[in-house]
């Protein structure tokens, strides 16, 4: 449990890209931030040599090589899971049970089974005061976040339809090599979990709305890549394409791929309601289009808002107007969040259970593109996202 | 059969939107395209005053309100149909059969049984030299032109994903009343017809690819609204979403909307190869974006071409670079193109078997919504689209 | 005078660039908009022959290489001139006392002298009812002419500041040859007079304020190139800079080049006052961007009005929203205002004391520049520009 | 002297907007860059109070209220200035003296005098191997890093034309409060060397190009403004236009605005030249436009290069392609390499010269602009900028 009296230990679990970005976000939330006290106590990882300068490098105190030791130490009260998805179940049940506060990168596990074991050690822990929380971290852009204000304070009226796609193109290269993000059994999926999995989120956190059916296609269009030891068969997808209908009659269409040549990180989102639409592209993060319904027809645009006010969420604790952000702060955002939680008893959200439910969807996609796209429908679900 | 020592006599039935449209491109060609001789011989429509007053504004010598009469004058030689889907295969048989070349506005009719009856009238009557064409115009808007250009030198490589949507908002509001258009019976279908139609005639324009199978959904957000007679049940789809595996193994997406607020008529089209990537926007159909993949990696991003020079298809015949030309030139392009046809010979294209295959999608698009959005193959089609 | 009984008897003088755009526009006004009749009677040019392939090209009745004998027949009653500056004074001054109202192009005439007499030709023929206007075209697009609606009407508050910059490449290249545009004796000076004027124009009419002080840099980076008989020396600019003072207190700079390697026909016109803001680029000439300052500030932006509805000035007579229009159309407009002020009994607007002040401007620009800068300041002017 | 077997000891002076930008640089450069090692000794501001709770939140080991006692420390060798410019000269020249590395804020200082001697002091400090640098940080983004590169590889051809302008609107409002940036004694100007300063640096930077003679007016939009004691006088002005010339031959503009509504923090730069163009927009940091004139003319265009890839300027460093980073980068960058010069033994660039160099700008701008914009030449200047 989170100490009183005593600054927060904190342990990170991972040191690849989302151990780095983990990494600056706990450096630097504190000079941002009014967040509880915390100490970034120990950096883990499988090659000593190798975080222990992960370590030194990033600032954390100390680095170890045992998670299951590092989550029985008394001294920690925070784990921070950045490894691989496969890996994440044991893990983060492991650290709830001892009492420690987790928050885990997405996707939540690579199986269903996994995740549902995971949302339930969460809500035991939770009867416990132990928070959890999954790193949608997109959620935590100003843009994005000053959307889904906009679009609950009805200023879109009623959502009818959303456009979302999440296109990438370090794959274009017919002769990029494997790696264990193109096998199924390290990655579950390809494009669909790793990418589609944040534009699912993101359309149901803007509209507060839950997928109800899926209709989807996967395709490798690059079946064959170079491996370690000579060509190896691709066994997930490269693209995938879903429509999903939303409750309360909406319906998205989400779009992902690792080969839209000239798309590096082009998470792109439009919302059209009754009244009003939205846009958003991360490549642009700063900068939300939105169209406001109740204007005069005559002077009706998609005007680009500069996200860098200190009235949007977030900005006020940075810079000044049009001194813009970049990527990496998301994640501060997302562990300002996380801590303020801690010390002050809220719901952390997206909780485990949000990152199973798009884990469900994605489940879904899979089972419909099986189908050749016959629509897989979704349980009812209770809804999706919880208010912030 | 045209003549060859007077000018061809043309005739044009309807005066609404397309006949405007084709009205203006008709007086407007012989400026600044090398065409051969014609004369604006007569408009033809149901109400006799409009009509008349119709041909004087649009520059016809006469008006009729007899499409039988006049496709039987001798001194007509090319009909151009610009009146609702439901009476085009009439006509245009009739036409054919007369021996008049005959240009179709999109679609070709409002069923397939129809448009099989035209695409076989076409081929009967071009034995005998007489040319049809259908009136897809977006494949003379220079950029897109030039677009296919790009793609057929193969500047873009393999292709593999198409993004493609046409997305408007003029029956955003729910109070917007019914119309003949949002009646099945008289409309065939809603934007699925309507806008899809274009967008997936430009992903086999742009892509020279057949669609060999199709997923989809249609929607209806507004199911009743205010009619002449009280409130009236939409029958058509206010909105679609498709999914498309094309030959050669790329896949596109297209969606299209009444419904998107704020998008006046928003075709866009991403195209995405092995090689390099395009993009464009209707709203800005002056533009064409291109990556060149041959560029060296951090000299890459889209270009915007402003597809004004010279060098660009069509576009010497108008204004310096620059200049740019509007919508309405689109249909000067597609008269020009139809009469050099007439005159050299050739065969015009896109042809009402273009017509048909396009078709085919929008049917086989309607099963697999009917289907929850299974695929529903295409027969292996021949190349969808010739050569210009 | 303008013939009450019968259609007005137009005749246009030149048929190169400007008169191929007038001739367009002549034969396209009375299909879209409400004018009273008129006859393309007679284009007027120095050589028989290729004068007489344009008028049967663009669709005039006669054609004919003696433009006094033009003027002086009964039944012409508009004269358009679009031949080069040099000869605008003594065409226009005659047609006025002809008793024909006179359209013609910009510059005025190409030097102040000439243009003085005019203006003074100009009001001795207002007083018989005949009008005269001269062609700045630009104030017809619908995003210029909404965008004046807007500053009109109070909703950027009080101006302060304006960038103008009118932005060509044709002249990029060192091995383009010499012409007319590049000798002083025929152009009278280079992008000053031929494209910052039209910027200077805007300026004015969409402010309603007129300058009253000028600093200016002209710059010539080519100075010699390949003529006709070998190499030559331009005697004009290729660039200007200009810094303007406005009665009411406002600033604003223009930029006009034809050597700026990219931009086509980049006339671009930021405007900010005290309540809000506009931007304009006139390769995208169906859009206006518009900032409105009474919207809350994290509201704000931006916002990119697609001036394409039937609302917006001009736009109604021509096709449904999102349907662009292109550059030869604002000719168009052009001659509906100006058979509408003959028909109506109004001012045309811009008079040519509208098209005095501007070159009273240029003037003061070419002082200024051989000042090396000093301000040179402009007499009080009455107001500018009038209300259209 | 820097240490040889200890870290560099650094000290900071100034907690406010630019203190917390510079220490957030020195607290992440070391995690993502090979720099020397260093520790983050100090923190000094006049309150002490603040000053301790700034070195907490920033991570400083100590605060101090007094700059003197800290340059003369054995433990400090390196010296940050971020106070107001009318402090630097006093506190830069002592630490030179003391033998500490100095990176100093722009402006150098607030008059030429102490600039003069602040060169004067940098140039004997160096030759006892003490480092100087001036913090003209955009020089750090990538954008603009990678501009300078194509330039300088000649990409462009001959540079001819620049246009350059920085807008700011956070004085757009007239009840915006007087401050110690508007008043001339403590501020020197407003817009002219706030900002304008950037922009005539960023000219020099890309292009290679010292300024020969420059043509300025300014102007103070709002005179009076609320202060603490009543309505008080601007000294300074609102915004700044200025036309230079260069050596070499092009011409800049340059337009500095406080006023301009809705433009945040809008450093803008096009540059022409024989061969090509460049367009930035501070405002979207991570994107430079590019047009290469090599290309055939139907496929130019201004090309949108997402400048973050691992072969652009500082992004290796960072985070994968697509992912972007923010205005707070430029410092980082901006440390790193002034703490590779000192490891290095290179001359920092930009070294204090060009600071004064830009300021001999500034001066001769506010000179023409009392001689009503007649062109003040500068003395044929050595090349204002040193290879980074």
């Amino acid at each position: 449990m989170s100490g009183e009296t005593r600054p927060l230990g904190v342990a990170a679990i991972g040191y690849a890209f989302m151990g780095k970005a983990h990494s600056q976000a706990w450096r630097n939330v504190g000079s941002f931030f009014d967040v509880p006290a915390f100490e970034r106590k120990v950096l883990v990882g499988r090659d000593g040599a190798q975080v222990a300068a992960a370590a030194e490098r990033f600032g954390w105190q100390e680095s170890a090589t045992d998670w299951r030791e590092v989550i029985a130490r008394p001294d920690i009260d925070v784990v921070d899971i950045c490894t691989p998805g496969w890996t994440h179940a044991e893990i983060a049940i492991a650290a709830l049970e001892a009492g420690k506060h987790v928050l885990v990168e997405k996707p939540l596990s690579n199986t269903l089974e996994e995740s549902q074991a995971m949302v339930e050690a969460a809500a035991r822990a939770a009867g416990r005061g132990v928070k959890s929380m999954i790193g949608f971290n997109y959620r935590r852009v100003p843009a994005l976040a000053y959307a889904r204000n906009l679009i609950g304070d009805g200023r879109l009226g009623e959502i009818r339809q959303v456009r979302a796609s999440y296109l990438q193109d370090w794959l274009a290269d017919e002769q990029t090599p494997m790696s264990w993000r193109l096998r199924r059994e390290t990655a579950g999926s390809g494009a669909l979990g790793d990418i589609a999995s944040h534009a699912i989120d993101q359309v149901q956190f803007l509209t507060g709305h839950a997928v109800t059916g899926v209709s989807a296609r996967l395709e490798t269009f690059v079946p064959r890549r170079p491996g370690p030891d000579g060509v190896e068969d691709v066994t997930v997808d490269d693209a995938a394409w879903l429509t999903l209908a939303l409750d309360g009659g909406a319906v998205a269409s989400v779009e992902a791929s690792r080969m839209a040549f000239g798309r590096k990180n082009a998470l792109r989102i439009e919302v059209y309601g009754s009244g009003g639409a939205l846009a958003f592209d991360l490549e642009r993060p700063n900068e939300l289009q939105f169209l406001d319904g109740a204007d005069p027809v005559e002077e009706q645009g998609f005007r680009t808002i500069l996200v860098t006010e200190p009235e949007h969420p977030y900005v006020s604790a940075w810079w000044p107007q049009g001194h813009v952000i970049g990527w990496e702060h998301t994640f501060t955002h997302q562990v300002r969040d996380f801590l303020v939680a801690i010390r002050d008893g809220g719901t952390p959200s997206p909780s485990f259970a949000d990152g199973l439910q798009v884990q469900s969807v994605l489940d879904a996609a899979a089972r419909s593109a099986e189908a050749r796209g016959a629509v897989v429908d979704l349980p009812s679900a209770s809804r999706a996202t919880q208010e912030a």
